[in-house]
């Protein structure tokens, strides 16, 4: 029987292959410190937990496709909060951000079109573009500089008739990259001149350090065509099992689309949708603690990194994640090594090698992406495993 | 800036297309019986609802990409319990039936191929035909024989060498049709014959009138490469807002693949499968006391129905709708006529027409689908006054 082209071509999620190898580990009775994985392990919102304990009503019903009213006017006063004006008709409520990933890219693009994603970026990108039949064009960015956005004249040789859109990550994942509002207003000109939406997945908004502000592409004036919005509340209140999101874009035509795609899976979970709107008032107060922890964490482990001059990496400047540039010549190779040779008291680190991150060949294999989502603790040994085991490695391998 | 073609053409809901006349007739004060409408009153599965409530795990974490294994365990005995042998392996769990439809079209359908649907279908599957580049290939059926499964003759004469797979659903939203066995073994000698997918969607399993026996693709034999299931539990405990569904195939291939669909969007929301996983044992005893209720409901809108000679209808066999033909020119404009024009002490009622549910253009405009979901007072009120309107409108449009 025969299968779709897109079924067949559909790359496997890079960390995924890993895993048997971490299966078979913890078989064996050794313990292993995530640097690899996004799921945070601060508490969920308990505004959110505490709907669901008082739920009370008898029907499960459906909502409306395109999210609870109530949820949607919270919606409003949280972008609000963050200097982002828009109304209830510019959000349709998703499930989860990769839904609105999805509808925007179904939006914009015709089968065979292309978008230029600044690379390395957000490996299910891959698996979005593959559903949609949409090409990804990769914006190479590098370690070296903390994978800033490159000069316009870079971004603009990859354009092509059939470029659609631009999506950046911002704060990114993998990269810990924040994008000036001097980028943005690069990003917003090439747009306008050569008809491209901006996909802007700010998922990790209220991760930003060192005093910088995050800028979101609806604050940019006289884009109210361009810009789309993605957003998610995986990681805003550490409820990543809830899969609430939503798409945002004062664009009319589109929105009036996008909508008939979400009518078409008819809503998103209803119930975890009036946890959300429980939440969606939570402001400075409930982020301050919260941003204090990742901050800690990002400098342990970026100081831990910093030590050894043979690591190529710049400080992240946002989101939980740090792509560092290693000595070593595989970085698949170095994470399966990992997880089946390398044991340091019956401990070993897993993490995630940064070539699935790539469009481009090649490109990568000199890479490892660490979360930062453990506690203090853990990750301190997890990044002193990590530092004696790639030592270790450039023995054997080097 | 430019949209997709896909944005472009993908079909507003047709049901959602009279919302504004239902929503000025509630300003104005007047009741409106929703004979249109799939959300039933029964009461959510009260095992659903306790696991909300007792949820005390603090951190609302993702689950696996294809459903948490101890739910996948516990829809194994449930198939069990219903006649269907499968493993956990068989089974991924969606975002509803929604998502389930969506990744099998997406498996097993380039851009362009088609499928065969038998007409009127759920609406809903023209939206997911576009968003996945699948032209709908339309097998006409008729109220004259409840909707019977055409002749194989028929159903060979739509088959293109662009043809993957036929779709039924069964029980049939929105015909209320039930295929017999005689009929599924046909449709499985065709399948086999040209190699197609059959996507069978059975979310309506449970409502089964008259001592029929449903027969799910799933126990054809020698067909494990064919046979794709689509199930939710959104109408099994009425928990439409909970949006979990699943995909069930024994077709390793195709599954390996639908696994790197689910994959890119991650998981289906966590506590909802808990909640879906509690109520999974649940069987004759709970099915019990709904189906009498359902079936009851169903000989009130077949009696009322049956009442009238010009009526065309034959007593639907299962799900929850029924589809009448009407001694009418334009059900669309009688639904409308309903909601703007026509009063019965202040009360009226909405039906949903039925060329939205036809791919074939001209046809259903004389038919009309009534979704039995209200309470048996409620729908003895909105069938009187049915009747009545359909005699007034008669007077003047005729």
């Amino acid at each position: 029987m025969q299968l779709s082209d897109r079924a067949m071509n559909i790359q496997a999620s890079p960390i995924r292959k890993l895993m048997p190898f971490a299966n078979k580990a913890k078989k064996d009775g050794v313990h292993i410190y995530h640097l690899n994985i996004g799921q945070p392990d601060i508490h969920t919102a308990p505004e959110m937990m505490s709907v669901f304990r008082n739920f009370d009503e008898v029907i499960l019903t459906y909502g409306p496709s395109d999210g609870l009213p109530e949820y949607k006017t919270s919606l409003v006063e949280y972008y609000k909060m963050n200097n982002i004006a828009v109304k209830e008709k510019d959000i349709i409520v998703t499930t989860a951000g990769s839904e609105a990933i999805i509808f925007a890219l179904m939006a914009v693009c015709n089968e065979g079109d292309e978008v230029i994603v600044p690379e390395p970026f957000y490996a299910n990108y891959n698996g979005f573009a593959t559903m949609a039949g949409v090409t990804i064009v990769p914006l190479t960015t590098h370690a070296e500089d903390g994978f800033e956005l490159p000069s316009s004249e870079k971004i603009k040789e990859l354009i092509t008739e059939r470029t659609r859109a631009i999506i950046i990550c911002n704060p990114g994942n993998p990269t810990g990259a924040v994008y000036t509002e001097e980028q943005l207003l690069r990003l917003e000109k090439i747009a306008k001149d050569y008809s491209l939406y901006i996909i802007s997945d700010e998922v990790y908004r209220e991760y930003v350090y060192d005093g910088m502000k995050h800028k979101s592409v609806l604050t940019l004036s006289d884009f109210d065509d361009h810009a789309i919005m993605i957003d998610s509340i995986s990681k805003r209140y550490s409820a990543c099992g809830a899969r609430i999101g939503c798409i945002v874009s004062r664009n009319e035509k589109l929105m009036s689309c996008v909508m008939r795609f979400a009518q078409t899976r008819l809503c998103p979970p209803t119930l975890e949708q009036l946890a959300a709107n429980a939440a969606a008032n939570l402001g400075e107060e409930y982020f301050k603690e919260i941003h204090a922890e990742w901050d800690k964490r990002r400098n342990i482990v970026f100081n831990e990194l910093d030590k050894n001059e043979d690591i190529i990496c710049v400080k992240p400047k946002g989101a939980f994640y740090v792509i560092a540039k290693l000595p070593i010549k595989d970085s698949d190779h170095f994470a399966q090594w990992l997880l089946e040779e390398y044991r340091h008291e019956n401990e070993t680190v897993m993490v995630a090698p940064c070539a699935g991150f790539y469009a481009t060949p090649g490109l990568g294999k000199d890479e490892i992406r660490i979360a930062y989502a453990l506690n203090e603790h853990d990750l301190r040994k997890g990044m002193h495993i990590f530092t004696s085991a790639l030592a270790e490695y450039r023995k054997h391998f080097e």
